[in-house]
């Protein structure tokens, strides 16, 4: 344990070095930079955060972080409401909506199924996405999560929960990345794009 | 430039995104943390860090971040105030603290001469060191800067200032760090170190 100088900066230190992926020497660099800044910049720093925390609001429809309680997203009348892409959480969506390449609507589930972190689906907003699709005429759920143990257990478990619905499932392709080398490429990969193979014609379309 | 979901969530990344060695990414892995923490939790986190740079006391003998008017280095009766390590900032005065082998007191510069950061010697606590030496009997000046180009700069501008009055000045020994291999050390490191070598029965001593 480390002697600091100041309280307070042990205080700063402390807090910082809770953030993921910042240890105690990251925190104290912080801190010295904080302290060379203007006492004004450094409270909007601070507030920006906290307020950012108080006020948050989160879309009634798909949970997605949103400044009203419905998001730009779904109340865009041009989406396609029918299909809903189900993903971990707003980077997610920020990365699909990057690729322009899509048009339906979101479900953030807020995190995916973890027994060693201890998150369970009662944790993710699944109840809300089950009652959506009795609710609604969906006709498709594109499954876009991880491809880890944890991602496909949550697949699998949503897949479950729904497959009694006329609903087509699907997932995101796997694949070779663009501009890959098959050489590098991993074996499960490699080997899953053989038997997903899909029609020379159909790249050609675009 | 990114579309995020919501304007708290922007400022919020734009905030934490000037901190050094955080971009835009890794700011918003560290906003959708701060989001699923407790509200009073957030606002314990941004007040640390306001309250600290609000408050935060400079000790008036050796510029030591200090939660009083004097540091606890400096009100401690068994350190030496005639032996004074020049350093850059309080991350340095922690680290030869941590070793236990030094009963002097410090002066912390606040930084180092940095033309291309636009860093002059009128921006460093230079001026009141040289106070400090001409109204005391400073026996003794340990300059412990970093081995750079900026740092030998300061080095030897403090020197110049101060090579009139009657003091011994040292820099911390550069050498092979203990458990290094000769083989893998630069050149000049490797160098330096043999014509700086040292009588081999001091070794002995401790």
């Amino acid at each position: 344990m480390q002697n600091y100088p100041s309280k307070l900066v042990e205080n700063a230190v402390v807090e910082l070095s809770k953030l993921p992926g910042i240890g105690r020497k990251t925190a104290l660099r912080l801190v010295l930079h904080l302290l060379k800044e203007d006492v004004e910049d450094v409270e909007m720093f601070g507030n920006a955060i906290i307020n950012m925390r108080n006020n948050i609001k989160y879309c009634q429809k798909c949970h997605n972080i949103s400044d009203s309680d419905i998001c730009e997203i779904c109340s865009n009348p041009k989406r396609n409401e029918n299909i809903i892409c189900v993903v971990e959480d707003i980077r997610d969506v920020m990365a699909i909506e990057n690729t322009a390449q899509y048009s339906g609507v979101y479900h953030i589930l807020g995190g995916i199924i973890s027994p060693i972190e201890g998150i369970g689906p009662q944790d993710l907003n699944i109840e809300s996405l089950i009652k959506k699709i009795s609710e609604n005429n969906v006709e498709e759920i594109i499954l876009a999560l991880s491809t880890t143990i944890e991602g496909d257990t949550t697949n699998f478990y949503i897949f479950k929960r729904l497959k009694d619905y006329n609903i087509k499932f699907s997932t995101i392709a796997r694949g070779i990345s663009i501009g890959d080398e098959l050489e590098y490429a991993d074996e499960v990969t490699l080997g899953r794009s053989i038997i997903n193979r899909t029609p020379y014609e159909s790249t050609l379309k675009k």
